[in-house]
């Protein structure tokens, strides 16, 4: 398959840890999470990173462009956390990669009660693999591109600019 | 949104009975799942049939297709079972409806510990929003032409016909 | 621990199988069960069986019996469908081993949402621990003397026998 | 049933808010939990507290140890935090209810994958049930007597004092 996902961390990805009561990063449960789909073929996994997308400087976001570009494939996932998902695809935009780049990610953690991270997974796979060449937010069960969509933080979702 | 859900049961809908010790249908399980996707608008939800497909006979397909004519939305998601989905493809494709159709469903049912159901459902209602008019299958990660398909019972998986 | 977790089967253990679509036997998920307690010490687990109640024999019973005798461990605990676990637990009481004999079952498998399987694993084990010698089934978080018990089969519980 | 659950909070209780992307308190999951264990009678819940142990003041405790001397019942489960059990279990204890009364907890939430909660339930609802009047712990499969026990803050378990 022409796909390659790559993990960032964010909310998707976090998963609590008995000892110090948080949520934090582990190993990523994105292959556990592919394993469900019973894929004919193996999609590439590359776990780039594993951190709240808070925390993300200009050196991570271009760190995250620079395996789009390296990637062989020319659909591309990036499972990332929510807060600063578009300054990421803002960057990965500016790149130019000429690929479908499709950045995700999830409100409630894989591994809770109630998770969204299947969900927009499997939303995320398909979008890459049919829309044209471009930078695009999917989330809440749309396709948004990346320079009209913000994150409205009250309501906990993604919606249009204006 | 432009999108309707259509639930005709199968694998993914399937529930368990602790009464009797068996699978078998209830309530839908898809508005619960498509509360965890937090859509900013409502998506249209009809719950048609509740039955294994093995049982399904003709009039159950056209009922089907006749369902999809009737609905106001131009794309389609249906969430059928997996093992008679092409021939309920077929039926539907045959009616000409010039929409985009969608039929998806699951190998594990969605209440059973690592179900496809959640994923498939993210990823046929990115593939039903965004593929041009025509009657598909959407299974395992992938985008099947209805007239292409077939589903491989001995490993589980849909795959091309050739 | 002077413990010893015993599988006969039972609805507790049932899986679903994606290839034909039925809840049937596969490895067991006690182990797994019992990892999330955080023991400080690792019980003894014994897989005897694996097989629905309903299809059990006489030779079946007195297997479990045995195991019973043999096990090193004063306290037992036996996993074991709901339907025919008075029967067993009759033969088990006519062999006089003087230990705690527990049997548990459950009402919905395990790795079925809002399953009570976790739960009554837990209290079989409590119960185990602390009630004097003899043969005893916990389900429904009550415990009932192996000769006043029946299950109500319309309700789906265990109560006494008046 | 003559047995009464009363909620404090605790890691047990501990939910995810998508909002703010923190785990901390709404309304118990503990009567979802009940209800899987399909009782015969209903169990009386008492929501006194929702509140991480770490945060407890004597003022806390001696609420808790209250509303023991107040319920009705002779046998009860107390839901806490596992970071200050010991701290309220020694309150209650210089009480004197003349009660038998099980402090139980959870090291992962009872909604996260994995979670030791419904177990940790089901073992001190059996304990509270067949220990004499005293004060005690329960966790890890195990019993102890409110007086020797401490967590094992490394390890994340309880164990005997020495």
């Amino acid at each position: 398959m022409n796909l390659c996902i790559i993990a960032t961390g964010g909310t998707f990805d976090k998963r609590y840890d008995p000892i110090n009561g948080e949520l934090g990063f582990a190993d990523s449960v994105i292959p556990a999470a592919l394993a469900r789909a019973r894929m004919n073929a193996e999609v590439d996994f590359v776990a780039l990173l594993a951190m709240d997308s808070l925390d993300m400087h200009d050196q991570h976001r271009r760190q995250i462009s620079d395996a789009c570009a390296s990637a062989p494939q020319q659909h591309i996932v990036i499972v990332h956390g929510t807060d600063t998902a578009q300054q990421t695809a803002q960057v990965i935009a500016q790149a130019a990669h000429q690929k479908t780049i499709v950045l995700t990610g999830a409100m409630v953690p894989y591994e809770i009660d109630g998770s969204d991270a299947l969900f927009n997974l499997g939303f995320a796979m398909a979008a890459a693999q049919l829309l044209p060449a471009g930078v695009y937010i999917a989330m809440n069960a749309q396709v948004f591109p990346w320079d009209d969509v913000r994150k409205n933080r009250q309501a906990g979702r993604f919606e249009r600019n204006r």
